[in-house]
């Protein structure tokens, strides 16, 4: 028996979670194994009942579970918490940090049959493309002591500090070219080595790695550079591996270009196999309630979650193929559709039944 | 007299500096005025040369003229060299750091006209935009001390420090209100304060400065959601600030998604009023030496030169009115055409003559 840590948040996240936890039911019955699953408190509804964005209670949830399924966090009723204390980031970093999850996996593909959506040109987007950004998500710039102000007057100085060990950077990158060589056997390293030395050395350890990897093609890309590839030609890229404040850029950036920012689940683990898994997109809070939020960022997130820490890879794939079905028969919610066909738009619930009725 | 460093570079460098200095003399003649140009080494030219890329000798001679016109560094040569010695890295962070050019400005606008280049979809590349990117160039990352490598083994560690003061952060967030006043008074101020110290202080520092400019509206935004609404809707944007790092990704993104890269200028100036102008494009060296590189990048740097640091504001708005007429009448070339009509593209110096012509 598997215990999954449900952490629905703010916004449509508990809407959306509803739909991911059917679709699991649906899969545990067809594959006949049993799932458990228990909800926390998280982010701004947790900060509302227990004065913090993380609390104790949630936290040991997580620490007794075997994954913890992550809805979405944040919403204006908190944007003015001093920056410690907001949901997004006290969840999301307390989170990574105590858990290890330096590996953090965000696909942005997009399909050819909805290259409409992308905001990039129609004869870029019409070739679709599918990137796995793999961002290092426990080191650099973000945990990085010292970090803080110091002077007075107009010398009061804020400073922060990057970091990254030859282990750190090692690990990732290994991860990385293993995912490339069950994709399309490309990695493309980003970087900011003519500046940083904490690049340098990710540099030289990414390229001592890729010695291992002799059939994966391999190339170093300076951030700069690689935003604009993105935004030119996103098709020449299969995983692109990056440093944690880099990835963070460049994988939102993958988000936007497919232009359906609510397919896209993401996996955050750390070396045991243990992860956290939550959808690209926020908490929305603007379309919040009113049963339209896609939920199949969700429920692709609920099939990482299977594949990579519960060890039940045919039933990951049910829940592909039934989403691939959903999408292939026109079962959208309107952030999916033209303007003027959104009178055709189906509900979150409706489109999480027909996930569970083709399972 | 004016006395003008021009430091011609790599690539495409010499030959479109060679019509940027037409343009100057044209301007120089009909509005009566003496500008004086004298030739540098800078970037690989200078390393074969000089074997550094910034030697003491364009060195001594930017201190001893009024103005820098930087063409293009880099190529396939010198990219080997350790990070320190790249002609990109070497001549550009040394000029900045020596000079204190810590105010960079990056236009990046899409005429409506050649909206078909962006690599933006129809609907939003239609809309055209017009986005000045003000980043702060010789603080943040850039040149933060300690910055290096310690430890050994699996242990060995690269490190970087940000930074940032309140007096740094103030006098480029006065620039960027100041810009904005004279364009569509809106200000976007990037950082990334949800995990930075550094970017805290940037916050508060720039709200401060906010104030003084009340009929300017002013938001702040995340970096990674700065990069999104880039891609999704850049017309909602006039002034973006941005500190040093954010600034590289976020002004190439810029540059990239209006498809022209080719038109825009770039200005890096100190508190004195001294500046180095150059291209936002880099040395493409695979198109060099074939006299069909755009110059019109360089021309217009040498137009912001006229108009920052020499006081020529009318001489600056006739050479931006002779391109305007160069795309207007279709005197273009390669880059700005559709692949079917290139044959009809204009080389590098019959735009220059042209343009000079309209002076
Ligand atoms: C909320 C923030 C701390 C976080 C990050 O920067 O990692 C978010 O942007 C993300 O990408 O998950
Ligand atoms: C070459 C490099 C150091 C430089 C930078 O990062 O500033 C370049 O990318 C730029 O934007 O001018």
């Amino acid at each position: 028996m598997s215990n999954i840590a449900v952490l629905a948040g703010d916004g449509i996240g508990p809407e959306v979670m509803v739909e991911a936890k059917k679709v699991l039911a649906a899969v545990a019955d067809k594959f006949q194994f049993t799932l458990k699953t228990q909800d926390y408190d998280v982010g701004g509804a947790a900060i509302d009942i227990h004065g913090n964005a993380l609390p104790d209670v949630t936290m040991k949830g997580c620490q007794a579970a075997d994954a913890i399924l992550f809805g979405s966090v944040g919403g204006p009723k908190w944007a003015n918490l001093p920056p410690t204390e907001q949901p997004e980031r006290c969840a999301l970093l307390g989170l990574r940090g105590h858990f290890d999850l330096f590996c953090n996996m965000r696909p942005a593909t997009l399909q050819p049959a909805l290259s409409s959506l992308s905001t990039l040109r129609s004869d870029i987007s019409a070739q679709g493309f599918d990137v796995l950004v793999i961002r290092e998500l426990t080191g650099d710039i973000y945990f990085g002591e010292p970090k803080g102000r110091k002077g007075e007057g107009d010398e009061e100085t804020g400073f922060d500090s990057m970091f990254y060990s030859r282990r750190e950077i090692k690990r990732i990158a290994h991860l990385a070219f293993q995912a490339a060589q069950k994709r399309n056997n490309k990695v493309t390293s980003v970087d900011k080595a003519n500046v940083l030395a904490t690049s340098q050395l990710w540099r030289q350890v990414v390229e001592e790695v890729a010695v291992e990897y002799p059939n994966v093609t391999f190339e170093h890309l300076y951030v700069d550079n690689a935003a604009m590839q993105l935004v030119r030609d996103p098709n020449q890229f299969d995983v692109m591996l990056c440093p944690n404040l880099f990835g963070d850029i460049l994988s939102d950036i993958c988000a936007m270009i497919t232009g359906s920012m609510g397919l896209l689940p993401s996996a955050s683990l750390n070396s045991d196999g243990f992860g956290m898994y939550e959808p690209a997109g926020g908490s929305a809070p603007d379309i919040a309630g009113q049963g339209i939020a896609n939920p199949i960022a969700q429920i692709l997130s609920a099939a990482l979650m299977l594949r990579y820490s519960l060890n039940q890879d045919n039933a990951a794939k049910a829940i592909e193929e039934a989403v691939g079905s959903a999408l292939d028969n026109g079962i959208l919610t309107a952030d999916l559709l033209p303007a003027e066909q959104r009178s055709n738009a189906k509900t979150t619930s409706e489109v999480g039944d027909y996930i569970c009725a083709q399972i």
